[in-house]
């Protein structure tokens, strides 16, 4: 965090070194990232990334949309680019994104977003995308469940304070959950570590991964937490 | 550049690695930025920043807007943010940050910014800033001439396509020119390195710095530029 003396920010363990939280999904027939936060820039030439065919939005929180125009590298050989969002998050990114959206830039290579309205399941090649609303303190916030050839496995809930049970129905036994778990501390719009581990024993998840982590939780806290819950960090990479 | 295989984007001359451009300015009354483009956190991270006392942006565009949030940690002592920008660049903050200008988040430590429309020069401590508006493409971006105790600090023209002779005249004979120079090739909304080279000649600035620097022009360009022209580089710092 900017101008902090604590342990955490000082850590010589690199991934305490953390960005904004993101995902970046390959498969075999196309590529996409869900949120393009300030970092994205930073995270695509880290990862060096070189196909984006989409992206999907949680929200239009800061931490996840002010990364939006670095999209241009990747909608410039197709002339567009595909973005998944509720239909209140695609105003938010309307009223910001503005001169993309309205397409107030000639110059060829400027971003041109193509907007689909989420309102249920939608597939990305051979992936199922079902959103999981779910609260995030006043507001709302999907989630997905990622399923492929029926098999549910992955649920990314990175922004939440709770999670109700008609969205725990949807999960259950999926095989890895990532979710929200800011710090031990309860917070008024992002689960705590206690609270995050009591989702995922109700979802009964193969392996958990927190994410959203701040600098009051330190990588080494990994080892107090159960068998197959980890800490995600930056440039973690899974296989399905 | 994202997806980039030239020898610029992976030059071994850590200065070839370029984030977005912007200034920290220090003063002994005060210190504030210009412009806190997408790369903010991480700028303010890699150079320990622990005082920003004003915003000063230059106008709108993301690479020069949207790291803005971040700079919720150093107006949470003050309880908010001064922000000066030209009458335009305000109107499309207020539009994108609407949540902080509307003090829509009762959160304590939210940003809260302190509009300041800019109609002419001001102070902030006892540095005198004339803004300069000038061409970017079919857009007016302000720069800025710093002054104090009557001397002509430094001009800085971070993007514009061209510098009328009405802004010569104010920042003729400035100790320091920091100027928009993309690349070799024209572009049309920044300046060229010859044409920044003809601004600079008629300026006559005691020495240049050229910044908005794209991976056409690598930093040992700077071996072919004239006595006291230099091509700027993330972290340079000049004292007056």
């Amino acid at each position: 965090m900017i101008g902090c003396d604590c342990h955490v920010c000082h850590s010589p363990d690199p991934r305490d070194n953390r960005l904004r939280s993101s995902i970046y999904v390959e498969t075999p027939e196309c590529s996409f990232v869900v949120d393009t936060g300030t970092d994205f820039r930073t995270q695509a030439l880290r990862e060096n990334i070189r196909n984006v065919d989409a992206v999907v939005f949680t929200h239009s929180h800061t931490d996840h949309v002010m990364g939006f125009d670095d999209l241009r590298r990747f909608g410039a050989a197709r002339g567009y680019m595909p973005v998944y969002a509720s239909a209140e998050t695609m105003r938010d990114l309307e009223r910001v994104y503005e001169f993309a959206f309205k397409a107030l830039n000639p110059f060829p290579g400027y971003l041109k977003p193509e907007p689909h309205i989420i309102e249920g399941p939608f597939a990305l090649g051979q992936t199922t995308l079902t959103p999981l609303p779910v609260p995030h303190g006043d507001s709302k916030v999907n989630g997905y469940l990622f399923t492929r050839d029926g098999r549910k496995l992955l649920a990314y809930l990175s922004d939440c304070s709770g999670v109700p049970d008609e969205i725990t129905k949807l999960i259950v036994d999926v095989d890895t959950l990532v979710i929200d778990a800011l710090r031990e501390k309860p917070h008024p719009t992002h689960l705590s570590v206690g609270e995050a581990l009591e989702v995922a024993a109700r979802i009964r998840s193969s392996q958990t991964f927190f994410t959203h982590v701040c600098h009051e939780l330190p990588q080494s806290a990994e080892a107090a937490l159960p068998l197959n819950t980890h800490i995600a960090y930056d440039g973690l990479k899974l296989d399905f």
